[in-house]
């Protein structure tokens, strides 16, 4: 037998090479108990006392097992989150980046990829208007950092926002006054969670009224603020979502930002999902007003297939990183080294920090922007022929909403068709109804993994469960989104006919 | 030409079964300028508007230029941080979690790797006491959870620890009470930046008194609480340090414990570096009392090479994580999903997580506990050797300060032999002897770069540059130690002949 490490490594580029995809399962389900069990002729699951080292051969075999029976996100038929099919090319680049194992906090320990950040970041502020398209191709101080996920970079940036409001923030804590900030109600739990992490507070989160499909209502934001300014609070952040969780639902920014200017409020737009239309001519008018925002973050492991996690927070005025964030350690950032003006790792909360970066730069050489665009322009498409599908399904499926990539529906048993669906109607519904369209998709998808078919999310939409298909993974057709959806359709029978019989 | 994610494979496990080692050097050092210079000839460095796409042949010729300026922190003469040696199994499993790409938000997207993290927290919290060695071996509440990085672990424990305080913190924001917390002098910083970003404040962090070599003084933090006391603040944390950034001191945490417990303080421990000492039945010793802690952060991307990043936050009592943190989004932890009862996303402040624990899992598998132990006691052992060499050196090299795995020196020029530098005697120099040792150590480092020999790091002292080697890479010897110090010497005479030229 070779090293082990050729082993491990054989088996994971061979998966990177060809992922299992149709007729292979995406997943091989097993319950936690008979998970464990599958491991029992290898190494053991667990590690009790005195856990010993195992025969390479044994290591190799549990290999294989964690391969077998792990989601194949990669395959064309996982359609369950937004983030699907990673693209190869990040693969291999963030192993790159594992193999020279680093810290992105310093230029001494990172010269390249301090260097590469700045490069990618540069053209990330130049694609959202941040930064003219003449600024310096690789500045001394970009405008942005990377970040471990798009709930720590709203971290950061409710906290500049903060800081921007009280400057003494970080040095004296929080005043005592009662901050409050907005994001409509189909914002993501990030913000509260930050809120709540910040100490500003769950209840300091104020929802503003969203439309049918998801996007803030901007003169409800108007009156929210007012009421919040007439019961004593302190507004000083506007969280705008532009690519909503469950529908991909885009906040007009502008509005926005004119709202943000005349209260001088800071803007911060939550592009985690939908950041990435911006690559595409035909979709980037959906974050207009962007460049108005102060702070854009934007996860790149979502839409573009970045490997987890490969998150932008990026920053109308960079100087404001610094201010918020320095800790001026003296046995990491010592003024004496060389190019310490470089280091990047006194602009942000973190202290050692992942190289995120190499992967992104690599794709993107390899991609092009014209290769980017292609990935947004692909998903959409996926997209609008789920949408066309259900729009010729004589009722079979009822859209629900969703927007973009996003396509949000209900599988009808023959019955109830046919019905209307929108959010507002779903109000309305009778509870039998309401009861026999709620309780099939769990069903559906419970046999879904079952059988490894499909994966497909589904979630409460007005108190109903809903399905949910979102498109990313540029290796999805549109045989697959048919036969996802004849799936939907066998198991939503089957699902009936079990009702029926019970 | 194959297909390009199989040539950045290649190179990239060429690499790891072969890293760079001695003659070669551990850095080809370049000025940013001369770096972007380097990619000129094949993909550019920068992204200008319309970035093309390039051709695969110049791709890997960047690759290959990515690695040959990359730090070598694999290398046996990187001794600069505290991370080094990545253990080659660790990065291998990292590139197969890659490759599996997934999250560890739900049991649903991740359930290999929900319960292998259950395993493998239950391991470290039966390691550190929290649980009896009799516990359930893959609990479905773990007694933790992985985070990215220690500072973001710390970020967390306090606000577990203000949570308690507090219970509604969460919900309704800071009381606005002046909270304050404990740290020693020569904690981390994330105990300031943690602070700054709770909203708590870096003045209401109180720095206690450490000895000479960096431990907390126990009096001096009654002292502290006292007086905080009574100034109307409200004590509600002490962070005891186990295993000092500087010199790897370890705080007494039966002292500590004993304070807290009198006090209903919530007792956190950062055993970010020093926490791998449990590992070994040697030095496990500097850890008595951190079984009576509230939390405990352990980075294994330290002492035990996995790759950045791998840290995990133990709490003694896991059901105050979902109290402190759940956030329960309703279109990800559904009730109605299968075994959703294991999801661990709602336990954490990061909804999308990177899979950490997969290369920690197989390299304990093949390592086993005594590999564990091995990898601590050779680190101590090569920091043994470093101290006696110093001790013999006839006051060429004076020891400063430091202890378990980490050395503290100077590196003294022939006039000023001999020469007592401890933290003491350093604040009693006079200014010319201090500017002369001062300056001695960027010029030594900067010259070590240049060449490529060495990188070993250096900070101030109680104001002095001196140099500092921590020992964690298992195939670092003692020629590497003897031939460091040798270079450390052959550049401190060059660098104090060159002074005298001038």
């Amino acid at each position: 037998m070779r090293r082990i490490e050729e082993e491990i490594a054989e088996r994971a580029l061979a998966y990177v090479l060809d992922p299992p995809s149709d007729p292979n399962d995406v997943i091989q389900y097993a319950s936690p108990d008979d998970l464990i069990a599958v491991f029992d002729d290898s190494v053991g699951f667990s590690f009790a006392a005195d856990a010993p080292a195992e025969r390479a051969e044994s290591i190799v075999a549990a290999v294989e097992k964690v391969i077998e029976h792990s989601v194949h996100t990669s395959h064309p038929r996982f359609i369950n989150q937004n983030f699907a099919g990673p693209d190869p090319v990040s693969v291999v680049g963030d192993w790159l980046g594992a193999a020279l194992n680093t810290t992105g906090a310093t230029f001494e320990a990172a010269p390249v990829f301090t260097l590469m950040e700045s490069a990618v970041l540069s053209k990330l502020g130049r694609v959202c208007g941040y930064i003219p398209e003449s600024d310096e191709l690789i500045p001394p101080l970009p405008p942005g950092l990377f970040c471990p996920g798009g709930s720590t970079a709203t971290l950061y940036a409710l906290q500049l926002a903060r800081h921007r409001h009280q400057p003494d923030i970080a040095q004296r804590g929080a005043s005592g006054e009662r901050l409050v900030l907005f994001v409509s109600s189909a914002g993501h739990y990030a913000a509260t969670k930050s809120a709540a992490l910040l100490g500003i507070g769950i209840d300091n989160v104020i929802k503003v009224e969203s439309d049918s499909v998801g996007a803030m209502v901007p003169v409800a934001l108007e009156t929210a603020i007012a009421d919040a300014t007439a019961d004593g609070a302190v507004p000083f952040a506007v969280i705008g979502t532009s690519g909503t969780t469950v529908t991909s639902a885009f906040d007009d920014l502008n509005a926005l930002a004119d709202i943000c200017e005349a209260h001088r409020l800071w803007l911060h737009v939550d592009g985690c999902y939908g950041g990435s239309a911006l690559f595409s001519g035909n979709h980037r008018h959906l974050l207009d007003g962007v460049e108005r925002s102060d702070s854009f973050v934007w996860n790149l492991h979502k839409m573009m297939g970045m490997t987890q996690q490969c998150t932008a927070l990026l920053v109308r005025d960079p100087q404001q990183l610094d201010r918020c964030f320095a800790g001026k350690a003296d046995y990491l950032f010592q003024p004496d080294k060389l190019y310490a003006d470089y280091d990047s790792g006194d602009r942000t909360f973190q202290c050692a920090r992942r190289i995120d970066v190499l992967k992104l730069w690599l794709s993107w050489k390899h991609h092009g922007d014209t290769g980017f665009a292609s990935r947004i322009d692909h998903a959409v498409a996926m997209a609008d022929h789920t949408r066309a599908r259900i729009a010729g399904s004589n009722g079979e499926f009822a859209p629900v909403s969703g927007t973009f990539t996003n396509v949000v529906f209900a599988w009808v048993p023959p019955a109830l068709r046919p019905i209307t669906l929108d959010p507002a109607a779903i109000a309305d519904l009778d509870p039998q109804t309401h009861e026999v369209l709620h309780t099939l998709p769990p069903m559906v998808k419970a046999q879904m993994q079952a059988e490894g078919t499909a994966m497909v999310g589904f979630q409460p939409i007005a108190g109903l469960n809903t399905f949910r298909m979102l498109f990313m993974n540029s290796t999805v057709t549109t045989t697959d989104v048919d036969a996802i959806l004849d799936c939907i359709s066998e198991y939503g029978a089957n699902a009936v006919a079990s009702a029926e019989q019970n």
